[in-house]
């Protein structure tokens, strides 16, 4: 079992992680997530493994299994999300595992090993609860570790992130060696943000010593950031009130919010924006047609020439979206 | 209290989610959220809105409240992510609230209205749990509505998503009514990606009616997409193996993982990669030393040419950070 354990505190766990947990013979894990479960696990087996001993906490589980025990391998936050899930599945693969088959009754067959994979709320989700609202639109995960990843991949990702104003959720900001890579994501991204933009930096949500610091793109590598801080830079829209970073969803696109609430003229609720790709669609061919290049177009709207080339190229399919059925949304 | 209820089998709600719909007398959320906490709720105030109505159900929440009533405002989720904490937080401002101030007890003050986030599974954590380990790596949420979003926003965070080889959750793939999002995200992703990229499509993940499909990036739109879809798209190394989708971390860089573990020559365990920041710098130093154009180094890596020529001015801070600290890391 890949038991996600949330932010740390027993209140953000859930029932099924708390009864993973409690089922197990053996928990093994990093020594800093044992002591977060420290009153859970009683009379267990416990293997404690150091922060670079990833591979071994998933060889360690294999062996457990195979001896029958039950095992618990611990993660803060989702076991999914930069978690144990992906290293377990790599070593299982290569040792040859394959899931078990079960009989009748969904009881394994003898000799199979069922992995079960216990999601949970990861650091974005729970640092974006301790700081306000900052992840109610697109946004992207980007660890700035490279101890398993080259530099050019995770510059790539960071330039892009910026480049298309997503929110974004920094893991693994800085350590002690690692010192430099936060201020070459400040660097990418003020290629494409405004200075002004607002950053959170969180630091052991829910814990003892949680730490919220507000910042701005120019201002952040100021801030007290370490190993167990989660870094937020908002989008372009992103707004800090009352000491809350909150990301709006879009309304004032469509409604009045300031004036009474009222739908825009040529909005309707429960639809698509007028600026919604058939919207857009539609407009894209006008536009064209009225003499429009390419390459004007492609810029105005800030997307690849190619794909507004190949877009005005397909057939415009509205006439069947509009005869689709009658299910509304938000 | 904004309550993320995770993915809708109590079994994976949190025990703090749990006790805020306990604590609460009225309970306000989307028809369907109320059905999955239906056995939590009995003898509450319950007040049910429809899809469209995200904003009333945060207004609704503030009336309740104003009148001294302990309100549960219920996402499915996390609150927090493409949940009712943005839109709250909007309402609230807009209606002139406040965070309120608190005795020294810790109690609030009369007449102040607390907010608290409680954050959960959102569907990107629980459908990964669902499929393998798909979320290894960077990730992206990107949501294919485009009821308060314009189309050219959400088809440049595509672009960019493919383009940087993240891993992505497409959120809201697919209604009755839009139905050629999920198309043009998959023509936006082909420029980019190998038409073999790894797709799994989750479908109500943990609950009665669960499904999970699993198809390429070249036959993801023939798969039954609807309004309780995600829609998760590997990255170019993301594998499928024995009906389990995973995204390595990337130990293969570091370690010869097929034939016993070692590490590979040039790298060190716990240390950045020699293609990481620092190796990276230096190497670029002498490339560009050695002859290669700004150009041809921006190509290569993949990068912009401006980012390549700023790095190339800036001065190497590799004695600093050989200087720093003892921490280690995986």
């Amino acid at each position: 079992m890949l038991v996600g354990i949330g932010p740390g505190s027993t209140d953000h766990m859930t029932a099924r992680a708390r009864a993973a947990i409690a089922e197990a013979d053996t928990i093994i894990g990093y020594v800093t997530y044992i002591k977060l479960v420290a009153d859970l696990i009683e009379g267990k087996e416990i293997i404690r493994k150091s922060m670079t001993e990833e591979l071994d906490r998933a060889i360690e589980s294999l062996a457990r299994a195979r001896e029958g025990k039950k095992v618990a391998l611990i993660s803060s936050g989702d076991a999914g999300v930069y978690g144990m899930a992906g290293p377990t599945f790599e070593v299982l693969f290569q040792a040859g595992w394959t899931p078990p088959a079960f009989d009748e009754n969904g009881v394994v067959e003898p000799g199979g090993i069922e992995v079960e994979i216990v999601p949970g709320a990861s650091a974005l989700n729970s640092c974006a609860a301790r700081v306000g609202a900052p992840l109610t639109h697109d946004f992207c995960a980007i660890s700035l570790s490279d101890l398993l990843t080259p530099w050019p991949t995770i510059a790539r990702r960071l330039d892009a992130a910026a480049m298309a104003d997503f929110v974004v959720a920094l893991y693994n900001p800085k350590s002690g060696r690692r010192t430099r890579q936060i201020e070459e994501a400040q660097r990418l991204f003020l290629r494409h943000r405004s200075p002004d933009t607002p950053v959170a930096i969180v630091k052991s949500a829910y814990r003892r010593r949680e730490r919220i610091e507000f910042a701005t793109l120019a201002t952040m590598c100021d801030a007290d950031i370490g190993m167990l801080s989660t870094v937020l830079i908002g989008n372009s829209n992103t707004i800090v009130q009352h000491g809350l970073m909150v990301t709006p969803r879009g309304y004032a696109n469509k409604y009045d919010v300031e004036g009474g609430g009222a739908t825009r003229e040529g909005e309707r609720p429960g639809r698509s924006l007028s600026t919604g790709l058939n919207g857009w669609l539609e407009n894209l061919q006008m536009d064209h047609a009225a003499g429009e290049s390419i390459e004007a177009l492609a810029l105005r709207h800030r997307l690849p020439a190619d794909y507004i080339r190949d877009t005005l190229a397909q057939p415009l399919a509205i006439a069947e979206a509009a005869a689709a059925a009658t299910e509304e949304e938000a």
